[in-house]
């Protein structure tokens, strides 16, 4: 764990914060057309390999409850996992569920141009009490 | 270990056989002029995390072989390392090594328009040594 963890000002900006745990914060994009969640390991490391085998593990087991939860809500088919960094230098890993015909489909959603859609607080909330749930039980 | 292993035409048509291994094929994109290695596991699975932790953790360790490669060799400052799969169904994994000033920096190679350069025999040969060795090595 880090001390002194500080979520970098663009994802502060272009997220919710969902969950904060020990090792993690958990983020979902504020962009509601393309269900998109960021998991930011709290770490100086920048890039995902560098991590404990602990964390790599925890990291797959919160994707996988992540795209469960996109497929069951969101009809989601794929998802896209990555983690890019280019922009922001603080090690993020994209979560993303991708259908066809989805508004960037069949790109990839970073350098797409798509619509803006608002979460609700109900939605937020309702993601935010299904991983706590998911997370716990792993 | 899937029987009958046959990898996609599209993978086929963009990249160099780098190695065969009894779980996965590496591949280079044959495109020299941003360095990118595609991982391939011979699997059934379309997600990362569906896979083995054992198969989990070799990807990790070969994606980290690969960034020193990168970095050592085209002085490469971040790994853009995703799973996307949008249209090619066939599992597979990014390592792309880059830097500022790159073809697409700081964009993703995704959907980026940029020019052509050949690798030469004598360097394919070198890569496909040096990540033999570093492979085995682990």
């Amino acid at each position: 764990m880090l001390k002194n963890f500080s979520l970098h000002p663009q994802l502060d900006k272009d997220t919710h914060l969902l969950i904060d745990m020990k090792e993690f914060q958990v983020l979902l994009h504020k962009n509601a057309t393309i269900p998109w969640i960021i998991i930011v390991p709290k770490t100086n490391e920048t890039e995902v390999y560098n991590l404990s085998q602990d964390r790599q593990e925890s990291i797959n087991d919160m994707t996988k409850e992540i795209a469960q939860f996109f497929e069951t809500e969101y009809s989601t088919t794929k998802m896209n996992i990555a983690a890019i960094g280019n922009m922001v230098p603080q090690l993020h890993i994209h979560v993303i569920g991708r259908k066809p015909g989805d508004a960037c489909w069949p790109d990839v959603v970073w350098g797409c141009e798509y619509p803006y859609k608002d979460y609700s607080e109900k939605c937020i909330e309702r993601l935010k009490l299904h991983l706590i749930k998911g997370f716990n039980n792993k």
